[in-house]
């Protein structure tokens, strides 16, 4: 038998179903199963993503099979559509659209309207009765094949499109300022002018056998699965590019086919803020892609949503369809089991669904979502727990505008307009009005407003870089809210107030004239655009923690904590902080943290007088110079240590001892040094000797880390005795103290055991003078390669070892973080390095690493505890990872707690 | 039965045997071995090293069975020496000395004449006939003891020892100048003084009891085991500190009991040239620390030795002696096969053998005694290649003084004086006259001459600092001769005219003032000692190879060939050499490389005006720019490539692409910065924005190697062409070239990939254009952590790998090779490091490293070519690890290619 790469849907029936979305992708997949369901459909055909394989590893070619299988097809579709493809009176005309495992929303293309030609269009007037309709379906159809398949699309957003231009010379010269007003005969003489256009161009006829336009489009389709914006959509989304896309042929339904005719698209529940709310958006007499093209502001989908505005919406207008679409809201939410982004089409009073898919939504909507099916009964908790991207869960926490500050910023009249909220938050910035721009900028570290008319997925990256992102046109569904509910961006899009020139780089908004550079704030939650910088206060999980706000009060926390603590139920890994003072410790245990994984003790040298005395003793000429410095460090840094143990109470406190190179602490402007000369006594020369002689070459691989605790063992030795010392005091005072003391860049068992011998011995000093014993641990960052490949030897002397994958990966790949930034960008635009190696771990080189050293490690002590603190210990894929290699515990920074529990119970979800 | 720590050896009759180092030392397993030979030595016996080991780890006490076996041991000896231990007639005096399985001359302690006390001195005095011998020797005994068992020895080379202070008053107070011109009652008075010394230093009194002195030298020797200098000296020569010492007690013999009495050392064959002479010195009436001392310069030990001088040889002082012991020197050197190091008594007409052991040579007389006992059949091919050290044949390579110009030098009166020629070569520097001088010196980068009036173990690291060493006293076994010896140090030994001041830094050689800083140069070779620095020429075998003289000319070169061809018969290994020029490469190439294994292309970049075009190529503004600059290089490096093409004829040579990071080429002083702004015309400001702009912190984990060649792939191309360019011309001059193209600093296979096609491509082009094929490779270095935890995937790209262990070894351990300096030496001291892991591969981390990149490079392709490249490739311990993970060659710098040769060989005969 042949193989079966085309899968019919329509009537009562599909060959595919909702769970074949690797062969049919997402569209493909739903539309079937919407027709299994009994949902109206017009009928169809996918066209399997094998063959986008085939095509790609074929030389652009498709397999034999492949037109006969589509013909039989297309047969079907005829008998269950009652109309024919090509025919000249009722033709049937289609669509053809991409389809991936997973929505790619704008990124490859569509044809609309296939099938039309200069015979069809006269069944098309006699089937609509509409000249002016089926002359404007056909004029869309040639400029969007010519665009698409033809190749006459713009490359880049400031060139214009031909047919744009061909248009726009048609209403002047009939001197009307709307599409709509053009009468059938100027719309019949544009489709002659744009077939004029394309023969100008490129050489080529117009093809007229509607099976030649659809092998076009075909082709063309498949080939944008490849197109530049599609290859930096799937970076930005970990898609593989393997993956290819299927090919959906469906039956058109029209919703610009005049009275009772309209078009629309919606989300089962609010996909911003999550509510159980239906919202959507449609327009009478349109096409789908005005929708969501944003070249039309569309009408709220019902009364709820409509509010107190002039609008109306789809339950006033279409009482009966309204409560048909409810139906099926419902149906395919709990059929589903999860928010649903639908389409459908109004085509002379009957209803037609042309896609449902999981909808994007905001972090903020995510996890609402997922905790009211938990309540609902809909789904159970682990799914809830998988339906929350991790990183996602930032957003609950990211700073909204300070109230105050914001409404003495609406009194005094800085309101510059309101659009939809499509994106909440808040977000502060300088105006740019093209996506380059907001790179650049970003690129430099500013912080900005992305500004356009609409956004198109050319801007993919612009939205990235920028702050937040406002448009004039375009409702809830258009590109930018989409997108940028998707990355976590503030968004306010539709603000049809915006009067933009991205000429003179500049927008006049209610009569203020807004330019390049100025500052403006976009509250996403509201939809408020407001002239100038905004204060921005914390959110309400965090005005919880500060006691500003009741935990009762805020349904966000409640969730958050129902959530929290379904993830801690699953979850192996422990999680710690990185923090390095009481108050960070103090958010990190709010959010769920159970220790302190690095507390560095080198932040705390940098204040006040102790600064001094770190000069003092880096530059004193001998071991009892330093030593009489380091006296005077002493009682600081035990102050330090019995602030955050008190903060701590029993929960484990790793300490580092001092890692930078000590050069770091010296003064680096003549000013400072004339200061420190003043301070010490010494001359300037002699300083600025001293820090001549301590210049590194590769300071990264220099003297630091437990080198300089082996060159200077007072230090060490000063430094245990703090940690110690404050151990003893708090535990006085009741509580069961855990210090566990960390010493950093081991790469060889002896640099552990020097340093831990010095430890051990200022423990017994201490706990003779204190009259108190202190149980700790000495334990050693693995940083180093070397430090893993020897993690047996280094066992016997390490209470515990902590993953310092920073390093480790710097080491690993002979990389350094600081100069990466130079060619690193280069190396992801070449598919060298699929991203940073600093954010996500490494799991082929570095990841190998860990495994030996956990291994490694194990062999020597079975019950090794074993955690990690580089950056990676907040990153989800890393995070996975540490739990497959079987880490004991993973440190964060204290606002990455939330993300890492999660994370970590998704590690032990995925991998039971 | 009790555990055996005590062996005895005496009569005709010993419980141990030579192969028993470990357990018995070398002295105390080499002197059982003569006893079982019938050869004569006093009775005696040894505890072993296992007492030593029991010693430090019982808190510096003994096995509860010692006390017992040495009574019994004792009382073996007094039976067969026929006299009792602490009988006041006819006393039995012993020595107690040192003996660990490697030796180590001078570094331990050492107690003679031991069991003289108020009551044995009386019997002693009826023995000898002589009051004045037996109170001398009581006087020695007392001195020794209380320096070495009683602590009285000064701590530093500054301090006077206090009874040579007392000497000195007793001679001054005498009116006599030598110490043999005293009184026997002035040698009593001097006891009784030494002994009042010691109990006003000290608070002791001196014991009375021989066995007490027996115990009390036993403890001192062991603990003499962990002094300073021994620490030191084991570290210098890799002696781990578990092996111990034993401790060998002896009967006295005296060579110092008046006439028909003397005492010698000789070497079996001359230690310094090899020549199969028997070579020593001896002195009548004296003891055998006199001669090894150098405080009076010995007598040579035959005619032959004696030459021209008035000196009277012991074949003519003693033949009857002299006989006999020509005879042990032929019976040593036969059984043991190898040259002996023997010291010798003669009491009163009898000669005692108190020591035999393998001599310290010269890297000279090691390979040509070892060549030699092959050719008379005494060793086989593959014990000779055994017995030269690898390192030491870069004696024979070493430069000597330019013959024109050192006879200009002696014509013109230069010629300073003579002394031994105990350490062969040519060395000039400037003269210091301590050792921490010299240290000092040596660390700043200057060449010295060390100069002492004589050595001691204390002056080891400045020896060792030095160029060259000269000593006013002291023979051919002194010390300083010794020592230099095995360091193969350039030495003058006992040039008798030098009149050194320590205290004003001078010396006064034949009325010319020599002053600290001051430039000399010795001729090791002729002992001759200059005035001022000389040119210096190339070695016999060097000359060879410049066709200065004729290979049938120099003996040296011959035995050196055999020895090379012995070397290639056994060794696995292949041997290339890292040679970026033509003439390097021939150098390679006669010292037997095969192929070019590193050839930089970098170095090629700064000379005449290629470093104007490189900096042209790196402040380019753009592509084209930098091709333009490139196209000016490519001529260049391809005439570069053709040269070497033609001197490698058919041996590969491995090409590595551009490496360092762009700044490293572009200028560092603001002159050459106007020089460049001049050339490029552009402004000094932009050519100091780009230096600026190319700055890192961490260059050696930066933009470098194919990081390069990614982000302008322009380079790679270029270079690529030029290889392969120069391959087709010189394939057209009939030459069967294989060059290797080598990609530096692969971290990911996609990297290499991505290099891999620009070379492939390149390739093509260039075939086309010449009409010519050549067959040609592309692999990668691993050279850092993740290429070779990755090796099975880079492997899929690779055709062969090269270790580079440099940046592999800074990497692993994350340490920079250009800051390691300021803390290496600490981690040596504090026994963290073994050594410099640069210099001597680390096998416990790094060498896991190379382990998994072979194993998993091998995975992927079973018959993947394996080499090194890093400075190890001509280290013979790192070369031995290369042989063990199986790589197919090692490559080194063209001087070390003899010694890769012969550590190749050793590897294959120890690991078989």
């Amino acid at each position: 038998m042949a193989k079966k790469y085309v899968y019919f849907f329509g009537g009562d029936k599909a060959d595919g179903r909702a769970d074949m979305k690797n062969e049919l992708g997402g569209k493909g997949a739903n539309l079937a199963e919407m027709v299994n369901l009994g949902i109206p459909v017009p009928a169809g055909f996918t066209i399997s993503t094998e063959v986008c394989t085939y095509y790609y590893q074929n030389n652009k070619t498709f397999p034999p099979e492949l037109e006969g299988q589509v013909n039989d097809a297309l047969q079907r579709m005829e008998e269950v559509m009652k109309s024919r493809f090509g025919a000249p009176a009722d033709p049937l005309l289609v669509s053809v659209r991409s389809g991936a495992r997973v929505s790619m929303p704008g990124m490859m293309d569509t044809i609309l309207n296939l099938g039309i030609n200069d015979e069809t269009v006269k069944g098309l007037i006699e089937q609509s009765g509409d000249a002016r309709f089926a002359y404007d379906s056909y004029r869309r159809f040639v400029q969007m094949y010519g665009d698409v398949v033809l190749g006459l699309k713009p490359e880049t957003p400031d060139e214009e499109d031909p047919f744009e231009v061909l248009l726009e010379a048609k209403k002047k010269a009939r001197g009307v300022s709307l599409d709509v007003e053009l009468r059938p005969e100027d719309l019949r003489e544009l489709v002659d002018e744009f077939k004029a256009e394309i023969k100008r161009r490129k050489g080529l006829d117009f093809p007229e056998d509607p099976r030649d336009q659809l092998w076009g489009a075909i082709g063309a389709v498949f080939s944008s699965w490849d197109n530049l914006r599609a290859i930096a959509y799937r970076e930005l989304n970990n898609i593989p590019d393997h993956w290819g896309t299927a090919v959906n042929i469906q039956a058109m339904v029209f919703g610009n086919m005049g009275d009772g005719c309209g078009t629309g698209v919606a989300f089962t529940r609010n996909p911003a803020t999550g509510e159980n709310i239906f919202y959507g958006e449609y327009l009478m007499n349109a096409q789908g892609e005005d929708v969501v093209a944003g070249i039309r502001t569309p009408q709220p989908i019902n009364r709820l949503q409509k509010g107190d505005s002039p609008e109306i919406s789809l339950e006033e207008e279409m009482p009966g369809i309204y409560r048909q679409l409810e139906d099926i809201r419902v149906k395919l939410d709990h059929h589903y089991r999860d928010m649903q982004d639908i389409e459908f089409t109004i085509q002379k009073g009957r209803l037609w669904m042309l896609q449902t898919r999981a909808g994007k939504r905001t972090g903020f909507a995510a996890f609402k979502i997922a905790v009211d099916m938990v309540k609902e009964g809909l789904i159970d908790k682990e799914t809830a727990l998988l339906r929350v991207d991790p990183d996602q869960l930032n957003q609950l926490l990211q700073p909204i505008f300070d109230h105050q500050e914001k409404k003495k910023a609406l009194d005094g009249g800085r309101l510059l307009a309101k659009g939809l909220n499509a994106g909440p938050g808040a977000a502060s910035g300088k105006v740019v009005f093209n996506a380059p721009d907001a790179e650049a900028a970003a690129a430099r570290g500013e912080e900005v407003i992305l500004v356009r008319i609409e956004t198109s997925p050319e801007d993919i990256r612009g939205m990235h870089a920028a702050r937040g992102i406002l448009t004039a046109r375009g409702g809830m569904t258009s590109h930018a809210a989409l997108v940028a509910r998707q990355m976590g961006k503030v968004c306010v899009a539709g603000c049809g107030n915006l009067d933009i020139s991205y000429k003179d780089r500049s927008m006049k908004v209610n009569g203020v004239m807004i330019r390049e550079g100025d500052r403006i704030s976009l509250d996403g939650t509201t939809g408020e655009v407001i002239n100038g910088a905004l204060q921005t206060r914390p959110s309400e999980i965090i005005q919880v923690f500060h006691n500003d706000m009741k935990p009762e009060e805020s349904i966000i926390y409640q969730d958050f904590q129902s959530l929290m603590q379904w993830a801690d139920e699953v979850r192996r890994l422990g999680i710690r902080t990185n923090a390095d003072q009481p108050d960070q410790a103090a958010v990190a245990i709010f959010f769920g943290a159970r220790g302190i994984g690095l507390c560095r003790t080198e932040h705390m040298f940098f204040e006040g007088d102790r600064i001094n005395y770190m000069r003092e003793m880096i530059l004193a000429d001998n071991e009892e110079g330093r030593r009489r410095a380091l006296d005077k460090l002493l009682p600081i840094q035990r102050e330090d240590f019995v602030g955050i143990f008190r903060t701590l109470k029993s929960y484990p406190v790793t300490v580092r001892t001092l890692d930078p190179p000590l050069h770091e602490f010296l003064p680096h402007t003549e000013k400072e040094l004339f200061e420190i000369a003043r301070l010490t006594g010494k001359s300037p020369e002699d300083i600025r000797a001293k820090v001549e002689s301590l210049h590194e070459v590769n300071p990264m691989l220099g003297h630091r880390g437990c080198r300089l605790g082996i060159s200077y063992p007072e230090i060490t030795e000063m430094q245990a005795r703090a940690i110690l010392e404050a151990a003893c005091r708090v535990k006085k005072e009741g509580i069961d103290v855990h210090p566990e003391i960390m010493i950093p860049l081991v790469g060889h068992v002896a640099e552990l055991k020097n340093q831990r011998a010095v430890v051990d011995r200022v423990a017994k000093e201490v706990f003779q003078a204190e009259g108190i014993e202190v149980t700790y641990l000495v334990g050693t960052m693995i940083e180093l390669p070397r430090a893993s490949l020897t993690a047996d030897e280094i066992a016997q002397e390490a209470d515990f070892f902590s993953f310092g994958t920073n390093d480790l990966t710097q080491t690993c790949f002979g990389l350094s973080r600081d100069d990466a930034g130079k060619f690193l960008q280069t190396y992801v635009d070449k598919k060298i390095l699929e991203g940073d190696p600093f954010q996500k771990l490494d799991r082929t080189g570095t990841g190998q690493l860990l495994e030996i050293g956990v291994q490694k490690g194990r062999t020597t002590k079975p019950d090794l505890k074993v955690g990690i603190c580089g950056e990676h210990g907040g990153d989800p894929s890393s995070i996975e990872f540490c739990h497959l290699v079987g880490l004991d515990y993973v440190s964060c920074s204290p606002y990455r707690v939330p993300i890492a529990r999660l994370a970590a119970a998704h590690a032990a979800l995925k991998n039971r």
